[in-house]
């Protein structure tokens, strides 16, 4: 058994089921490993954003790390910017990048980065592999790492992949999740009974349904209110889930819902600060005279935290199945005409199946879907954590292959799209259920708002092109067929309704252009 | 003037022209700045990746820099790859990153990453600007390290573009070459003159017809021989400039190349190495008993450089218009039948005009491309100096963009074309005269040449997915089309011809998708 069978024999045993690859020469003998050792499957994608998206997308659905396999320093580097969306969402992911032979290294070849830099800028856990005698340790140690919900990146001379390891033991990852700080639930208790103006503010796994029913039994013992973050890597929501409203995006919106607090009891998340810097608006989102206690520890299960903390209030185990408590389930009429923002939520939130998972990049043209859809057929929504464009229609592919039996929906800015569209070709080699839906306003409209916030009436001619892509105008329709997945457009309600009904009624990926 | 305005103002006087961006919010001020300091020539590129191939086109063009403009650290992390080819190119650019305003950095927000260490792995130069005073002089400084031939990173809090600078003083960028070393020169002189068997390795801008013509001087006087390095940013050829012979990509083949060689004299390009690390072969292509010497520095005129060393060896100046100094002017004759790696080259061979420039990422089906364009009218030939695939297409659209007048040719392999495809769309928006050969057959074909060089004779099932790119087809034309690049699918030599003629007749860019 050589390095690369070794390290594919330790990610099996670990539970590692798909990789998502690009590879290059340096990553051979790891690429005939994946053949000498069977078990885990093998995907190809275009360019390293879409492996990189795609394993974000499969972590936040199944809570495991899909395995990646990188070429060199360049190839991490495409993968970068999906991956800081990761490690913002806080995913699983093993990313293995293929490094020169360690002999080679010194000698400066052209392809020659410092890939340590490189991954330490989006891993909490990454280390060049450096003898063939450790690969299964190094593995293991990359998995339990990643399993923490992190991006670990283990770098693998080639060398050592294609070398016999002495050592056939094969490690395993020792993962579990720290013990509940009951010290900190109980402080968090009684502030919360004593404070009449208090916020339970929710991110990361406390938005899965079982998060979501304990903040709700919290609401009902303590009557705070329950807000979650901004940008989140997987919210289960709709009807039969408690609902949760979410933080507005801008500062100005944000601090006048966060003002109303005086405590502000924070699970799975940090204090909220704003998403840019803007002139003369804070940083931060609270005050100095908010109090802001954390409950959570950053290795502990956040459901079960959410759990310890009802309890502690002595909140009922079971909530009756109250609207207040749980979300009804109504979905908005189909509209008519031609295509707007808010009908084109619409038709989404009239339409989405039960069990869907919406992966949601649709920036300005998405604004009103969040509320149309809290009372849809239960679904998982994902959004873009790290605000790094182009990483929906990889989220979208790899959400698909974690979970073959539940649709796919897509509601995708066409600029950011443009960034990844790649992984169209993906989405048809596999024959992914994923209907992407792009919106495509040929613009990068969200500049035109910022322009406008900052004062900016009358733009000049760069400041109009730069945010402009409708010369030429992108015609989706081509491009996804070029790419393999079949595709119309449509420019009315009642057209993007059909077509809609028509992609999700059928097998494999679909993309619809609605032109707004 | 704000700090946005002053870093144009300076950059605009340090002679920029040309600014290729995809900004966000935290780059506003600078969008904004390039309307009210006009001058610089403002270009969107749909992904980053696509604005930094394009400096480094436009450097290696007019070897002075252009501007990119790019959002935080995904913007940066997107661009990387182009800019590792440029660094590995030494071409000049002068690469300008939003960051968060200076007091938001500390929030974490969700798109901060620590761009300085992305930064470092392609910049010798880089600096994150500490105050809107000092942003002329940081300006200044970084486009002097780029005009070395580099990339020099320019990091600008939004905060001190939107300032008002107090100071209005704009500085100038100083930069000159250094003096060559006579000593250096004198030392290799003596040593060309006593050694029978010299190789002068030339790389860099040693490259262009000056430097070639000084060696084509050395050579004659010495009886050296003459070789380039085998993947140049950029070289004049053809008919009427000195030919050059490049060294073999595969380490056997240089190996048996080089070992003729008692001394190598170098010019432009370290000491040769294998492009990978393989079993049993050397890393460094020269052993202990050759000897090697440099003869510049790091920041001499190469030019320069060689015309001191063959004024040492008392070269005549002028070299007559013989046939060993100078390259003859033929053109092979046009071939027929289905479309074959070889015909393919002879078809460009052929048809390519006098002045065109080549963007050659062509990968396995370039292989008979360099000599059968040897005599071909004078041209420029652009090569994927890094390795990092990806490069031809916003290469070619910026050496089009350095040079309205000329025609661009990008030759160029599918699998490396998906990566950057988003060039098409700049090409078409700027009406840029650039013809893509698309070199289609459908396989990462370099993939399985490695495979069979390391003796996989029968690879597995994933083994084959993973080099792969025939299931589904990618439908160039439509991808092209959809981009608004007119495009046609050929797949026989006469065809080729026929539609390479009409594409070099028509202003604008073309797509021509050759299906191997």
């Amino acid at each position: 058994m050589n390095g690369a069978e070794t390290l594919v024999t330790t990610a099996l045993a670990a539970g590692i089921e798909i990789c998502f690859s690009n590879p290059g020469t340096t990553e051979i003998p790891l690429v005939t490993a994946l053949d000498s050792v069977p078990g885990i499957r093998a995907v190809l994608c275009l360019f390293e954003g879409v492996c990189t998206g795609a394993a974000d997308g499969y972590g936040r659905m199944l809570n495991k790390p899909a395995m990646t396999l990188l070429h060199l320093g360049p190839g991490l580097s495409n993968g970068l910017a999906n991956l800081h969306n990761a490690k913002r969402a806080h995913t699983p992911v093993f990313n293995v990048i293929g490094e020169h032979a360690s002999w080679h290294r010194s000698a400066d070849a052209p392809l020659t980065m410092d890939i340590e830099a490189l991954a330490g800028t989006v891993s909490k856990w990454h280390r060049t592999c450096e003898s063939p005698a450790t690969l299964s340790r190094d593995t293991a140690s990359a998995i339990a790492a990643a399993m923490q919900g992190q991006v670990s990146t283990l770098i693998v001379p080639q060398d050592y992949q294609w070398t016999e390891c002495g050592d056939h033991r094969i490690s395993l990852p020792q993962f579990s999740f720290d013990a509940v700080d009951q010290d900190s639930i109980d402080r968090a208790a009684a502030l919360l009974r004593t404070h009449e103006k208090a916020l339970l503010f929710l991110g990361g796994k406390a938005l899965r349904k079982r998060g979501l029913e304990a903040a709700a039994r919290i609401m009902a013992a303590t009557g705070c209110d329950v807000l979650s973050e901004t940008l989140f890597a997987h919210m289960e929501r709709g009807a039969g889930i408690p609902p949760i409203e979410r933080l507005p995006y801008f500062p100005e919106h944000a601090v006048a819902v966060l003002s109303k607090y005086r405590l502000v009891v924070l699970a799975g998340v940090e204090e909220p600060v704003a998403f840019f810097g803007y002139m003369d608006m804070p940083s931060r989102l609270l005050t100095a005279d908010q109090q802001a206690v954390r409950i959570d520890g950053e290795n502990q299960d956040l459901p079960e935290v959410l759990e310890s903390l009802a309890d502690a209030l002595g909140a009922p185990r079971k909530l009756a199945l109250e609207t207040n408590s749980r979300a009804a389930s109504s979905k908005p009429d189909l509209p008519s005409g031609p295509l707007t923002r808010e009908n084109v939520c619409m038709v989404l939130a009239a339409l989405q199946p039960e069990g869907a998972i919406i992966v949601e990049e649709a920036v300005t043209t998405g604004g009103s879907y969040y509320p149309l859809s809290a009372t849809a057929p239960p679904h998982s929504l994902l959004t873009l954590t790290g605000g790094s464009i182009g990483q929906g229609m990889p989220c979208a592919a790899g959400a698909a292959m974690a979970c073959p039996d539940r649709p796919v929906i897509n509601f995708q800015a066409d600029g950011s799209a443009a960034y990844t569209v790649q992984a169209l070709w993906t989405q048809a080699r596999e024959s992914l259920n994923v209907t992407t839906m792009i919106c495509s306003n040929r613009s990068y409209d969200i500049l035109r708002v910022e322009l406008a916030r900052s004062g900016q009436v009358s733009p000049g001619k760069y400041t109009i092109s730069l945010t402009d892509l409708a010369d030429p105008a992108i015609d989706w329709v081509q491009i996804s067929q070029g790419m393999g997945v079949p595709a119309v457009s449509v420019n009315t309600a009642e057209r993007l309704a059909k077509e809609l009904s028509v992609a999700l009624a059928e097998p494999g990926p679909h993309l619809i252009e609605m032109v707004l």
